[in-house]
């Protein structure tokens, strides 16, 4: 089975402002350790995929920092989109990129943001889902075993068993978007309810199959890509082309219609880093439960503060629950609660014509 | 009359840390817009005192920036402490070294780390002072009009009225401690308490006569270190008399003592600038109450926050009342009720022996 591990590094998330900006998307971040988030994406599948077999799809803008940091790809793997259209695209630009080499050769799509803190049980369940991709014309969801009754993501309710042996796969009931906390503690009761992790197996030639079926302005878009693609008329083609695809996202234009799903149920520890908030888990506590990204902390009657003081010495004293962040050009501060009204500051300055911090 | 400003810039607080270091002491700090609060005081006397008839009493570590922030005055100058040995010395040296150029000059004694707000009510009143003081063989000592009854300053007692028409000049009753707050109530309704200002006018040989009576050790070793004065032996020589000076307040040592002391009741308004909760009076304030030292503020839903954000953009969401201090090292957040604890930090950074912080 050849294997090619496609890594969606398109997102521009406002949700670790000031650290994360325009140009410095959070997946170019390194929020825990040395490393970005998309490095360890990339070094941690290892295993599974050399260097020459990881594609990222990214915006143009952030593909010279991309390949920075990434210098062991090819640059050819670097497939820049001049502007955001969605998963579908991104999925199906990578596939139309791999089905140049082998149309029979697995993508397995990851975002390239996320934490995973099992990695020997994410790479023997990511074998399990390429082994299915690879056996049959299926697309292969990962659904996550909910740890808690989480609002913030979409579920993915899984029906009858194909096979039960961990990690367990199943056929697709339906999929769900964010639910209200009751509807979430149901689904975490019932058992049957997954959250949509965003990360899949397919075949190359399988998807452009099924994006031709449920898709057909975007199939014909990447068959008119399809001959540049890993050729010098790369982002030439893909500056023509990319403007007229429709933007839609994988999960509601193919998954969601597709009659051949399978869902792999995936137990890893695993994070979507998706606020400051979520670095309460990832960074090392002291005895109060503060927690700094880098610097020494001195805390005098002070607890459950979370601090990106940029290497700095961190005086905490008297105050509770708060984030702060440090920035060359920003300081942020807010209760840990409302992180993830960050993106209102955002709306501000936009407003206020402060593009500068944007 | 012949007037020597002699500005006392000895301290090394810690309350403005981290903006405050050992080797950048508050008074060196640009606190309030672009020049510190010593250039502010050097400007202010500008009226009365051009910089050749400036003297600046600091720390020896500290002469160096001294100079660098007073490019205008003589090198000679800046009396440099090789240690601090209170203000009874350091008022006497600077007597010793006007003494040589001129028996009969006003020394015109003022603390380096204030905030004046009515300059030219400061100069008359200054005037009126050291009119006192050329007239007669009296240490003159300028009285603050209460405001509130504050807790954190010495009190000054006044008796028997010698001039009414402002600024008032009376006798002295008695000098009084830092009060409690129902004393210092007591003080405020009276009418007849001062705040002890730090500020003070007498002639150099008053000062000097005064000493010998009352603190002879030091007068002796003044008179050993006064030939130096002025010469390019003077840092060598008070290397080597210095450290055996008794270290001893003006107030305590001298003025307490002395049976010709006069008061001048001043009115300027006026700021010890004692710690960063004091910047509420004197940053300009957002409708919420927010201020920043430099650096746009971005605030929603926060109020009565003082921050020094280094020039950064601050962005506050749900916060309140909070100092934050972000310098190249350090990142300092506390309530602005608890800014006064601020040296509790210190003491546990030392007990850590994390003395790059201090």
């Amino acid at each position: 089975m050849n294997l090619y591990a496609v890594i969606m590094a398109g997102g521009s998330g406002t949700r670790f402002w000031p650290a994360s900006r325009r140009n410095q998307p959070k997946q170019l971040l390194s929020l825990t350790g040395q490393r970005s988030l998309l490095q360890q994406t990339v070094d941690r599948l290892g295993p599974l995929a050399p260097p020459e077999r990881v594609l990222v799809v990214t915006g143009s803008m952030h593909a010279e920092q991309v390949h920075e940091q990434l210098p062991e790809l090819p640059p050819d793997n670097i497939l820049a989109e001049p502007m955001g259209r969605n998963t579908a695209a991104a999925c199906g630009l990578a596939a139309a990129w791999v089905a140049r080499r082998d149309p029979g050769a697995v993508c397995l799509v990851l975002p390239a943001d996320h934490l995973i803190t099992d990695e020997r049980l994410f790479i023997s369940t990511l074998e399990r889902a390429a082994q299915l991709a690879a056996g049959g014309d299926v697309l292969v969801t990962l659904g996550l075993t909910p740890r808690f009754p989480a609002t913030g993501f979409g579920y993915i309710e899984t029906g009858e068993v194909v096979d039960p042996d961990p990690p367990a796969v199943s056929r697709l009931a339906a999929f769900h978007e964010k639910p209200d906390l009751a509807t979430a503690q149901e689904y975490l009761d019932g058992g049957r309810h997954l959250w949509n992790s965003g990360m899949f197996a397919w075949r190359a030639e399988v998807l452009l199959t099924e994006l031709e079926r449920h898709l057909p302005e975007l199939a014909s878009g990447l068959a008119e890509l399809a001959p540049a693609l890993g050729s010098p008329e790369q982002g030439a083609a893909l500056g023509r082309t990319y403007p007229g695809l429709p933007a839609i996202s994988v999960d509601h234009g193919v998954l969601e219609k597709s009659s051949s799903l399978r869902v792999v149920k995936a137990d890893f520890g695993w994070s979507d880093v998706g606020s400051w908030e979520a670095m309460g888990d990832l960074w090392e506590l002291d005895l109060d439960g503060n927690a700094s990204q880098e610097g020494p902390v001195l805390a005098l009657e002070a607890k459950g503060n979370l601090i990106a003081s940029g290497g700095r010495l961190t005086a905490l004293l008297g105050v509770e629950n708060l984030v702060a962040v440090v920035t060359d050009d920003v300081l942020l501060i807010a209760p840990r609660s409302r992180c993830q009204e960050v993106g209102r500051l955002l709306e501000e300055l936009k407003v206020k014509g402060r593009e500068e911090y944007l």
